[in-house]
């Protein structure tokens, strides 16, 4: 079970990396029942990157995978095409990252939005090694 | 018309078709009003598939087809390009199979997700034959 | 964790009661995330209480308990007046109720909707009684 | 305008007085926009109000007062009939407060959701009170 410790620590991670790289993110991060469990917005971020960091976290554990990996199979052509509109809304280009407890359990998902879709999952990921 | 016993029947062959291949999947049924009749998550099955198994299982029984035929239509420069933006979402690659009676009547659909798309659509199928 | 077994068990305990006091049911069976684990829609029950009882297990769920308590607290002047507007629409008159697993920990909740909301709340809490 | 560190100032104040009253919140900060800036659910807080929390917070900074003095208003026979119908949705009962800078300035606002509305108004308050 995710704790609000645990979110604060992926958060924090994530604020550091983002500094570190000299970029602005929306952060998010969701319990394993894909709920919000805390949310930071840097100072001049993005303000549409708000939705799509939440969205980010939710499509990564809602399919346990980093959202960037569904998003290569959602293009024209692909197996899951369009999928981006189940859920509410997906969000399937890279910036979303499972996060898992020691033991190696899923837990839940961190999403990152702000920059390049380079620099968001770099970001996410930071935030998952805290853990 | 479809019961509850029927859409009961297509989701344990649904069930036990997901066990032979290995896979852990969302199925849901509705009726010929698109309505939902059934579901079942199966233990460890992708949670963003709920709601797709659900739009999978109304947009076969929308167009009385299966999705996959739709999905060829609607990919950019096709007829129904983004058709997916309707109803409140659809979904438009395999795993919803239109549902018959014995007289060949639609009386509704399934839809399954939860793994490959071919996989989805093998247990969809199968779901499809109970009646 | 909710289990699908569980969440049959509880449908069929409450499809049995429900057909005992002679009503048509749909029920709905939520885990601890508020994501729906399993349904049922009995043969003639009104189609706007597919949504009900979903709404209803949902609402459970999200504030840990009967659907009826928080509905005597949003009545008008009373403390959570049109609560009912947050969560995607909640459902505050009985027939929701939350469930528990052996240890006393809540799992999920189910929501039942068909008939009065006094036989509503029976099927639910014949429901619950099957973990 | 709102800093990620002012409203983590905030959220920190609020978890500090839900602790000290024993209760479990869900605690959102917006900025002058009505955008989130930060959010923190509490170990355990219910579920339902994650959303509540955020709603709050809007409602308060959408109308810069509590939201417990829109919900007179919004009662049966009074001026604002039903204004929670707005905005995808307002929460006008208490625990949504107002944030001000040293000058006074509206700058945007924290709600707070997980006890009665009594608790939520205390711990927002108290929110509201470390910038």
């Amino acid at each position: 079970m995710m704790t609000l410790a645990q979110a604060e620590q992926v958060i924090a991670a994530a604020k550091e990396k983002s500094k570190a790289i000299d970029t602005k993110m929306n952060i998010a991060v969701v319990d394993a029942g894909a709920n919000l469990v805390a949310f930071a917005r840097m100072d001049g971020a993005w303000l549409g990157s708000l939705d799509i960091a939440i969205k980010k976290a939710k499509t990564a554990r809602y399919f346990d995978m980093n959202t960037g990996s569904i998003g290569e199979l959602s293009q024209p052509g692909q197996p899951l095409y369009n999928i981006e509109h189940s859920n509410n809304g997906l969000i399937t280009f890279p910036g979303g990252v499972v996060l898992k407890n020691a033991s190696g359990e899923i837990i839940g998902a961190v999403g990152v939005s702000g920059s390049s879709v380079d620099n968001d999952h770099t970001v996410a990921e930071a935030g998952s090694k805290a853990l």
